[in-house]
């Protein structure tokens, strides 16, 4: 633990010296890696903003100004220097720090982040309402230059410009985001680094400099300030200053001094400035600057090394990229896209095995719905994968360019249920219902991952005139989570049937040739549970079926109105929110009409904290025992 | 009807010597009037690109080529070369062509538009497809000043400026949007617009040159040919260029002759090209010249004089707008913010008397939605008013920049119900199915224009500790239409009561001592024909009750049950799709616990073609008539 746990507060830091600083920072890196490697999280993002939280934090005090974090992965540091460094020994627990900025958490905490691009808009904000009530605080937004790929960023400065509001947008540009970055202002500022990598053999000049008796670090300051003022002159931060704000850098991420000296300028210029940082992802730690990618987020590691300790394969995620391989291997009309997601989403062996059939089109979810949608009408068969939190970036999209003009689409929606430790942010439990307001949409979900396989193959089939799917149903949504958790598929019990177009399945059934007791209905993954919940209702010799809807959209009507008509107790399982989910859909089926009582697990549309994804589920009572003992319950009621 | 409403091809077009040419723009701007004036429309944006589409329909052949017209409201000259004149006698009306690109309608518009910024994510999939099919295509994205303010055009261009895909990016820049164009782009743009008003001279120039005898024709064309190869080295696109696009501008736009040479030039560049058009919103007509605003879209005009004969009035926007600015008067905290709609939503009133508190965004409702969120923090009490059908963009950011922070929060969406004469990609009618999915919601929807007055009063105590509002409903969201459609507030059987949080109000009561026999649950504006359908009910002696529910979120529940236990009856109604509406919410509620037959009144989830609302409403079931019908019966087959 640093410092007892409490803040650093700006005359803390700026009152140290270089030396003092330096320490502080390698103290810093090396809590970083202690508490992530037993955690896991976020490490090369946080490693690379060191020195610039340090810097910021020296010129700007966190309980009163306002820093906005974007995505706020890379908020560890800010959280250390903010009296939250015990909480680290349990990071993005339940009992621990957060690993996003969190207002409750914090009064050093300006603004929740977790999904891109937001900070600038934020920042504006609160400029904005500071500016008409006097109140005299900076405002500060760090973006990465990932984040700058995302619409809403320009959107902002764009505003900024034109208001101008004394907002102080940092640049983090680290030259990626989670994967390497892409996108023409990427480039642009790739142009900008090569021109400026002398600045790195200047901060090693300085170095040596201090070293030489004689000259020290007051002259070595000098040189540093000199060479400032030239850069500021040199330097074209034309794409910004066209737009309207003032543009001050490129700077050296990694030089405290520099930094806090160029904060101050940025103070004194009336009106938004934009300040150009650079800065190295995994800067420190041999194996995060080596991997960054890998470091972005990680499972547990040994600290030494940088071993991973835990794979973290993303199961669902390669049997989805696997099996779009082997379509597309057959069918060269097949292309894919992503938003910044290729290697979460499995399809960078894809684009490795199909050069230019990857479209990976940056943090930019709209645009990459939108632009699939014109890869439809050209000919091609796009894939897309996304996230489903981050998918709700697009639904305007999916609804006006893919749903209204009836459009033929595969939309594959990853990270689907609730997300662990990333917290409420990050939760992918929106989506049965905000797809579900969507007209002309097949929605699937698997239970496991050879359904998901077979989802796939058959949602492809919508780019064919003989496809089977009807007409009005052809914009095929599968939702799966990263890592597959139904573990049945080989208990003799399990019934695998192969997948028919809008229709579920019986994969329990303990009837024995009577009539069901309990009928569970389930969707997707949360199979697992429900199926644990049909071993212990049929231990109790309670007549269970277990039914695999895996339609949510069109739902199997039939069979759902002729399992319930046979039964005493329907139960509806899904890792969704109520409002708008499957068990609503069921419960709105049978109605009136049916006989049995229907129980509904879904999860409650209120915050879900931080927790592994069990105990995620099992709070909000989905688990197999708590389904089993809830059905129980029922049945002994109603009989 | 020009040309026997057939197409005008390339050939046709390059065909036309100068003055041919002219001949046919003046015909297409006499036939825009025409047509506009009888069927309303736009016509500020549609006369502005007469010359532009003559232009890029002599280089570009509609059937094969792509051109997307960007919002897709400036298409009308698209259609009419496109063999649709016929159409436009009944332009917008059901057996007319409509007023945006419909794939459905013509083989030559290549993308449904109708919300802003799509443009050239859309270019960019077609190219993409085309690039690898192998298919020799030219890919046009037709874009205005105003849609480039919108987050998704620049994911767009920064994509393409990266994979170099060939499409020409058209930037038609007329210096507006629907309202005045805001942004630090557009003060670029504006920029570069002075430096170049020579253009405008240039072209009188050529023009009187071309009267000389002994200079002509030829002679002129070569001048201008030189100007433009001046102009090109001496005009600043940087901003593009640093993206990576090739710049080639500004030139004329209505200049055929210099576009139809900047085209070709763009076809001969290797990769993505911005092509800089300047053009007058209104060119050619005076009235629409001076007022492009008032012309952007309009209702029927005396063409000779431009005088409107309809009010454009929206009298709902001005109820809102008005009790804002009554609000406003008492608590300088209150703050408006919009996004290109400052004169649709009524809020330009509120910007004069309080200069300074409103804060328009551009065509940024992403960036609205969380720039307000942090206006929220620094202490501000912000008010939204943002059409129904663009708050679809921002359904992201309501969800993760407000909910899941627990802000409080006041959203006007205006412009819910169907939309009429614009079509499917406008209405508002997923409001309530798409908010609905978002935790912490009010939801309130007024029947008529004082109950409007009155919610928004009192939403806006949602940002005091004594609101008397559940600390889990702050974010108070009230959606309206445009303009006010209850008639009968002074009918002696209305009983009006005042709001209540959370509560609905009976405002019919035919029940006359005795019980209900029919029961019609209304939310929103459909008040009128729910209250419509209660008199023909009352006429034939059935005991009618109507309870406008005023709440979509909470529902009043004890209302509802109570007046449900007493009825044979049960009708909701509601002007939103019935996925996720009122009526499922209802159906919920009663479950199987309720007695009376429920039958709900809603929109389907499919494409609504354009008609008037009333039209519109009527063909979906929602009409007194038809509600009356249903209603009785029910109730006779019931007793």
């Amino acid at each position: 633990m640093l410092f007892d746990n409490k803040p650093l507060l700006p005359d803390d830091l700026a009152a140290m010296d270089e030396k003092q600083t330096a320490d502080l920072c390698r103290k810093l890196r090396e809590r970083l890696i202690e508490t992530v490697s037993v955690n896991g999280g976020h490490l090369a993002s946080n490693l690379g903003v060191v020195e610039l939280t340090v810097a910021l934090y020296s010129v700007y005090d966190p309980y009163k100004d306002r820093v906005i974090w974007d995505v706020g992965h890379q908020s560890y540091v800010h959280k250390i220097l903010t009296g939250r460094d015990a909480g680290m020994d349990r990071l993005r627990r339940p009992d621990g720090t957060a690993g996003f900025p969190k207002l409750a958490e914090s009064e050093a905490d300006s603004f929740n982040t977790g999904h891109s691009s937001t900070s600038v808009s934020a920042a504006i904000g609160y400029a904005r309402g500071y500016e008409l009530s006097g109140d005299k605080r900076h405002v500060i937004a760090v973006i990465g230059d990932g984040a700058l790929t995302g619409g809403m960023a320009y959107e902002a400065l764009n505003d900024l410009a034109q208001q101008r509001s004394k907002v102080i947008v940092v640049l983090n540009d680290n030259g990626m985001s989670i994967d390497k970055n892409v996108g023409g202002l990427a480039r642009y500022l790739g142009k900008i680094r090569k021109k400026h990598s002398y600045l790195r053999a200047k901060r090693r000049l300085r170095r040596f400099l201090s070293k030489i008796p004689g000259i020290g670090k007051p002259m070595a300051r000098l040189l540093v300030k000199v060479k400032n003022r030239v850069k500021h002159w040199v330097v074209e931060g034309k794409f910004f200053e066209n737009l309207g704000l003032y543009y001050l850098g490129p700077i050296d991420g990694h030089d405290v001094y520099a930094m806090k000296m160029i904060f101050e300028r940025a103070n004194e210029i009336d009106g938004p400035v934009l300040v150009h940082v650079q800065t190295q992802k995994g800067h420190g730690y041999e194996p995060a600057e080596k991997n960054p990618e890998i470091f972005h987020g990680v499972p547990c590691f040994d600290p030494a090394t940088g071993e991973i300790k835990k794979s973290s394969c993303c199961s669902m995620s390669k049997t989805f990229a696997e099996t779009l391989c082997d379509i597309a291997a057959k069918d060269d009309k097949i292309v894919a896209v992503t938003a910044a997601m290729s290697i979460g989403t499995g399809l960078q062996d894809f684009s490795e095995k199909y050069p230019g059939r990857l479209f990976d089109v940056g943090i930019a979810e709209p645009h990459a719905i939108t632009m699939a949608a014109g890869l439809v009408l050209s000919g091609r068969k796009p894939v897309a994968a996304i996230y489903s939190t981050f998918l709700q970036r697009a639904y305007d999209q999916i609804l006006h360019d893919v749903a209204l003009q009836k459009l033929p689409m595969v939309i594959g929606v990853d990270r689907a249920g609730v997300c662990g430790y990333d917290g409420e942010t990050h939760h992918g439990i929106y989506d049965f219902a905000y797809i579900g307001t969507i007209p002309f949409t097949t929605i699937a979900a698997p239970g496991y991952a050879s359904r998901l396989d077979e989802m796939l193959r058959m949602a492809v089939k919508v780019y064919d005139s003989d496809s089977g799917i009807p007409e009005d149903r052809r914009l095929f949504v599968i939702r799966y989570p990263a890592k597959e958790r139904f573990t049945r598929e080989n208990d003799p019990r399990f019934i695998k049937t192969p997948l028919k177009y809008g229709k579920g399945a019986v994969c329990f059934d303990g009837r024995k040739g009577g009539k069901a007791d309990v009928v569970i209905l389930s969707i997707g993954e949360v199979l697992e549970e429900a199926f644990g919940a049909a071993l212990l209702l049929d231990e109790k010799g309670i007549k269970t079926v277990v039914f695999d809807a895996g339609f949510f959209k069109p739902l199997d009507e039939d069979a759902i109105l002729a399992l319930a008509g046979e039964t005493n107790v329907v139960a509806t399982v899904e890792d969704a929110i109520a409002d708008g989910g499957f068990g609503e859909k069921v419960r709105l089926l049978l109605g009136g009409k049916s006989d049995p009582v229907v129980t509904c697990f879904a999860l409650p549309n209120t915050l879900i904290p931080n927790d592994s994804v069990k105990n995620q589920l099992t709070a909000c009572g989905i688990s197999g025992e708590n389904i089993a003992g809830v059905c129980e319950e029922l049945l002994r009621k109603k009989i």
